[in-house]
């Protein structure tokens, strides 16, 4: 695993949130995912890939953080994770690969984008089935944690 | 939304159940996924991008499908979807997009994998975030339904 692949999901990741939701995000010490401790409520995912690496990300949310970066984006106060929810969490997954895309073009790393999705559903896990080890990198807000996984081979 | 994308994926899931897990599926109507409704216990899903196009493939099986073809495959009379399970839903999602990836490229059309993920957690659902529609195809085989959803842009 290249550690250079994965400071740019970061950098974007609190980018997006800070200007798309003004919500302050600070992220806790990148581990090796050794079992599937990334439990949540709503996900969004996306693959990468290329002709030199191919890879995948996982952003992982419990329900009162969607809610709340939801209702900062959009002004929607909801009480449970709806379509409105699902978008936006295909819409941040998206952002974020986006700019960390555009980052890690910057040096010399290109890759396409495949068709974000979101993953819906009390408590449920991701595994990659990736032959590296996954990242896995712990956010911490106001409002709660959320969870980044990230796996380039 | 193009339907001869479609096409190799469904021969490519035949061919795996039935080399691999000697098990004999068929395939019901493609339709245009409307609303949220292949919900089940464990998914695999991959992304796919080349510069002309993007896509996601994904495989949903409820908990019995999925502990019948983990039986036939590997011989082991599992109870729940533990890490077994896991590990085989990641290999037919990438056997099945491998071998559609084959297909198609005699027909013209390339992209690159990305690394495949698998869903754990009752009744999760999976929503694809594409500008186009999501095809839906129903499976059924005599241990229980599972279904497969393709979108490419």
């Amino acid at each position: 695993m290249n550690f250079q692949f994965v400071s740019p999901f970061l950098t974007s990741i609190l980018n997006v949130l800070s200007t798309m939701a003004s919500l302050a995000a600070k992220h806790g010490k990148p581990s090796y995912k050794t079992s599937a401790t990334a439990c949540g409520d709503v996900s969004g995912i996306i693959g990468m890939a290329s002709e030199q690496a191919k890879g995948t990300l996982a952003v992982t949310f419990t329900e009162p953080v969607a809610l709340e970066i939801t209702k900062r984006m959009l002004g929607d106060e909801l009480t449970e994770i709806d379509h409105t929810v699902i978008d936006m969490v295909g819409e941040i997954t998206n952002m974020v690969t986006g700019g960390a895309k555009s980052l890690l073009s910057e040096k010399g790393y290109r890759f396409d984008m495949a068709i974000p999705s979101v993953i819906s559903g009390k408590n449920h896990v991701i595994h990659h089935k990736s032959k590296v080890p996954v990242i896995l990198v712990p956010f911490h807000t106001d409002a709660g944690d959320f969870f980044v996984e990230i796996c380039f081979e």
